[in-house]
């Protein structure tokens, strides 16, 4: 497999990240591809002292011979070069290097030029200052490919976890209203073909969690329950493993979680509260639905400790093993039909 | 100290609970009395085959000479005697028992009779059927005692978590409306004051989740956190070590949550989720801001497994032992005063 890498924010600990992976990826059998910029690369590799040596290449057709020949070196594809890399600093160029760069390596996977496509972490304010009205990957890369709304998920290998968001990232007021205008049927059965597709699973079980305290009890704390999520349940429930909906606190703390392949969680915070204290450290957020793979950890810029070399790349690992495993998933499952 | 039992719903575990708790406390050095039914708590003795005798009481004022001639035994106070019991059933007579069980042990800690009360599980609907307008403890006490809104509290001793609720039993799609009309500051000020008196702290530490994703990060998802949330914080940091609003994925996933001594949630899930990840087994609810001290476990009436000998009282122990800390604790507080 070839993994194109989007370098994030080069301001944020993205680079750093990217170039520890690389230490110890490098030999695992798979070639690495950075999209955004060589004298950032250049410039994290030179602070930190990391015994890796860049390659600059600004031609995407030489691709193919210049990263074949030489595996040991980390490639980068220039996308564009800043004058200065201010670690911590929220700048609308670093913003554009940021999204650029997916752009790039989306676009690189598109082409079947590299197989899936792992994002370091970008800043929101300084995508917005750069001029963009996306300012998260899984909106950019949506109306990239013209898929409605891709499906974000998060993974986790070592606790076995995984977790998709009915509504991402919106205001709570908001989350009742979209819940009633959305196609839940709709979301439920691409969730499933993904899960089956991307993660081998030849009968994902789904659980559901309820919107109001309790799951409502019954339709006394709100009727989310009774009047959207349990009539998409019985809809589905002839052709699809999907049970709910359960009250998300007693859900997790009885652990009945461990028993489904996925958790649908209505919206955000109680979906990434759960998931970020099971997996704090190695947990891959995943953007479903989309033509190409990609993945991303679950974690920010970390402008506070961007440069000083103490950033975990853990996540960033995952996230790469996690693209290799669903591309190779997806080849699998293209070879069946 | 003397401790108030009240029996929960008699179809649940909680006449379970309490029997298996005296077996553990009864040498505590604490003197227990159970308000409900004697021939409840007879019927799950046999049925369980537990080695307790049962003492049966129906005249109040004679517990001082009662309780304090044979602490090997357990009273009860007789305050209803149903035909049958039946485990596992919703039946408005239940229901009754329950709440008239917490109305007598409530008096009893209200006169000075016993030091705190604590209560097993009632279940909602049964308290429902038998005509009850509040068919929570908290709003019950709450009335009973002229409060308005009492805190509903949760402490897990093993953890050190404790977590207060902003808003409660509610549809998600109220609480940003209940959250604007509150009077936060007054909330704070109350909750800081009970953590003073109850548990002994003297500058608790506070810290305020916020109401939308990434708390809302700057106001682009969501206006609480500028508008009701840091406001309330900015006016009271003079004089309370309140802090926030964080993420609360990022809080609890990064372990910053055990910087606090309290976290208030601004909804149910938000403090419940992470509170029985994190203290399943061991957790207590406790009712801020009353007169007398409350406590209880932190799950339900469990109706699928009452009478089976399978309930852990756990949970039940702890809230007994968190009663008596609570009690001692306001004793030296107004000893002080």
């Amino acid at each position: 497999m070839r993994i194109v890498w989007s370098i994030g924010d080069p301001h944020g600990i993205g680079p750093e990240i990217i170039l520890k992976s690389f230490l110890k990826l490098r030999d695992s059998g798979h070639t690495f591809l950075v999209s955004g910029s060589f004298s950032v690369m250049e410039y994290y590799r030179n602070k930190l002292g990391l015994p890796i040596t860049l390659t600059s290449l600004s031609d995407r057709s030489s691709i193919d011979s210049t990263i074949d020949t030489d595996i040991a070196a980390l490639t980068v594809l220039s996308i564009c070069e800043p004058e200065t890399t201010e670690p911590g600093i929220v700048s609308p160029g670093a913003g554009h290097i940021a999204m650029e760069s997916v752009r790039a390596g989306a676009e690189l996977c598109a082409t079947g030029i590299c197989q899936a496509l792992v994002t370091a972490p970008i800043h929101k304010e300084a995508v917005s200052l750069a001029g963009y009205a996306d300012t998260g990957h899984t909106g950019f890369l949506g109306k990239m490919f013209d898929v409605d709304s891709p499906c974000m998920m998060f993974a986790d290998r070592v606790s076995g976890l995984k977790v998709a968001l009915a509504t991402i990232h919106e205001p709570l007021e908001k989350v009742p209203g979209l819940l009633r205008e959305m196609d839940l049927d709709g979301f439920l059965m691409a969730l499933e073909a993904s899960l089956k597709q991307d993660f081998a699973l030849a009968q994902p079980r789904i659980a559901l969690l309820g919107l109001n305290p309790h799951a409502s009890d019954g339709g006394v704390m709100g009727r989310e329950e009774l009047e959207i999520i349990i009539p998409s349940i019985n809809r589905l429930s002839a052709n699809l493993r999907v049970e709910g909906p359960f009250a998300s606190d007693g859900f997790f703390g009885s652990g009945k979680y461990r028993n489904y392949d996925i958790i649908v969680a209505m919206y955000h915070d109680q979906g990434l509260l759960p998931f970020k204290l099971l997996a704090f450290d190695t947990g891959v957020n995943v953007t479903l639905g989309l033509p190409i793979v990609r993945t991303s950890p679950d974690h920010g810029t970390s402008f506070d400790i961007a440069g000083k070399g103490i950033a975990s790349e853990n996540s960033f690992i995952e996230s790469t093993l996690l693209a290799v495993t669903i591309a190779k998933n997806r080849q699998q499952s293209s070879l069946r039909t």
